[in-house]
């Protein structure tokens, strides 16, 4: 087993009406509140005005910043980070899911500097400080509400990178189920992928980590156990926060002590079909697993047999992904490109995109014939 | 699933050498150190030196107390806290196993003030501040290093009890495996016996928990995958990081998110035995679970036996607690007050202390006729 230090600076706030207690933590860290959310749809489904009422509720002054994408720009940190900056805000409230908890960590540390966000990601730039950042999370799946993890695209470079360090975790973090009632059913679905691909993320990492894997096991089979119920009744409160804990516990660290690192070769391939196509992030996840488990299979047979064993009772390394396979569909999760973005003749462009990026993972590295052996898995 | 808040303060170093790093996280909070030990297998072992090296490091001026008995006496923390006002010490380092570090928790909150540390145990208190506290594990066991539980005896009030508050959090612990090397045999085993009777207070605690008691599950696996290798091969540093890491996540608070409580009812009986007969900790809880269980058996036959099913994959509730004493024999833990402590001559005894005390669960309450059934199956 490694060293590590077990640590988290975030206090989450989780159950139903948490969002009462939202005001006073607020106003622990000022008055000037720059706000930050998606498009819009935390007006139609009352967050948006649960959030108000709590900052009204401290005479807060809010500077707003709406429009952060689904799969998050740069450019919209660089003009939330400058709003902020101009108005001297003392704290930032995120409200929504990850594209927009992700934005604001950048916006915190981006805030403080003079130069744009993306000198984060490309190394240029080290954060020194950050502005206090309190999350209100809409959407469980990536995690981010508990970790300091942060992805972020740049159309410009064609890149699709994840950043973090000690300053990017939220302070606070507040989850209410109930918040989660409106996500639709292809969403949800979206995320609970998300979630397993997490979990499988620190699974395929290196190093002997027993203990880990246990818990990886009991996460995905939370997830699996009680994704399906969700999604035929996305109104019941306890699937919903069932789903949302397992999303919190699958990237918290919680499975990553005693490990070397995770993998995270299966989210970076993810990032380009996002990245290249507008695929939601669960989406792309879910077309990417089975082809990298079919690509590693001969190396890793065992440890694919062992975890399949472990979620679905099944034996070998073809059934763990078969079963894996057979699980996405039954969400309604692609697992084909061709399911929902493109053909076989964007090929090439993938490939550019995947070999520009260097894409592959911190234990099972990938060489340029490597990317385009995965690739041809995709269809 | 109930609301919570997830949130831990300690920093927890683990893994080999991590001492090395005890000497700066010292000096971040003064010089003048209280050093808490026990009976001194410290200075056998070299830890001692260590942590004393450390602290020469940082030319700390260190105040000794020593003396903690593994069954800790409010007296002992009485006297060091008077040692620590008297010094005007600006920490605690804690330097031994649950007992050390327990009663070092309660010096740091009676330090500030001028009355015993018993007064927060009988609620005649309630601590305003604490000195920060900084420990070094050398028992895997009780998991007092991430969480604010301090359990201390009182032998004039015939009393043993837990408290806790957030004030009572280690800021930093250090675990470093092979500061567990020379723990004997028998105390290892009772080791794997707490943390394995942690882990049941959560899943007999009240609420639902679908996550929480996988994650039980995995912890008890984890226990039981290693228990026995380990006490056949006692300085093997990978089986002694993972009894180690699994007796940490046994009890901080990892498996108590989403429920209404953990139930504590085996601990709160348990205590009677240490109080009475000296009894190890772990040893008194090998004994009370299964009679727990075989009192409880008739209430809770599936949820017992869902228990088994998971841990042994066995399937009824009688077929659960046969596995359990039958795995606590193969680690050599007693299974019967009479294998090492007394006879039913004692009964009396033993009740009166047991009704005075109140014992009982959070959820499975007990009523002073439950004692007495209890107790008859003690031996």
């Amino acid at each position: 087993m490694e060293n590590f230090i077990m640590y988290n600076p975030t206090k989450l706030h989780f159950g139903r009406g948490v969002m009462d207690g939202l005001g006073k933590v607020v106003a622990e860290y000022g008055k000037r509140v720059l706000l930050v959310y998606g498009g819009g749809s935390i007006k139609k489904n009352g967050i948006y005005d649960k959030a108000i009422q709590q900052l009204k509720s401290i005479n807060a002054k809010v500077f707003e910043y709406h429009g952060i994408k689904p799969n998050p720009i740069i450019e919209d940190v660089d003009a939330a980070a400058e709003l902020g900056r101009k108005n001297k805000v003392d704290l930032i409230l995120a409200v929504g899911g990850g594209s927009v908890i992700d934005s604001a960590k950048i916006i915190s540390i981006t805030i403080p500097v003079n130069h744009t966000g993306w000198d984060f990601y490309s190394g240029k730039a080290k954060p020194k400080s950050s502005i206090p950042l309190v999350s209100v999370l809409t959407l469980a799946a990536t995690g981010t509400e508990m970790n300091p993890f942060a992805v972020v695209q740049n159309k410009a470079t064609q890149q699709k990178l994840g950043y973090g360090s000690d300053l990017t975790y939220n302070r606070h973090s507040f989850l209410d189920p109930e918040n989660t009632f409106s996500v639709s059913r292809d969403y949800t679905a979206y995320g609970i992928a998300d979630l397993i691909a997490h979990s499988l993320e620190a699974y395929f990492g290196a190093g002997e980590a027993t203990l880990s894997d246990k818990l990886v096991f009991a996460i995905i089979n939370e997830a699996k156990e009680n994704g399906n119920l969700l999604l035929n009744d996305l109104v019941n409160y306890d699937l919903r926060a069932k789903i949302m804990y397992a999303a919190t516990m699958a990237l918290n660290q919680t499975t990553m002590y005693g490990r070397v690192s995770g993998d995270w070769g299966v989210h970076s391939i993810g990032h380009i079909l996002s990245l290249l196509y507008d695929v939601a992030h669960g989406a792309s996840l879910s077309i990417v697993i089975p082809a990298w488990m079919k690509f590693h299979k001969e190396k890793i047979s065992a440890r694919i047999a062992f975890l399949g064993q472990n979620v679905f009772g099944v034996k070998t390394a073809d059934e763990t992904i078969h079963a894996f396979e057979a699980y996405f569909k039954s969400i309604e999760c692609p697992i084909r490109l061709s399911d929902i973005a493109t053909g076989k003749e964007s090929k090439a462009e993938i490939l550019k995109v995947m070999n520009l990026n260097k894409v592959g993972g911190a234990n099972h590295k990938l060489t340029n014939e490597d990317h385009a052996k995965i690739l041809d898995l995709f269809w």
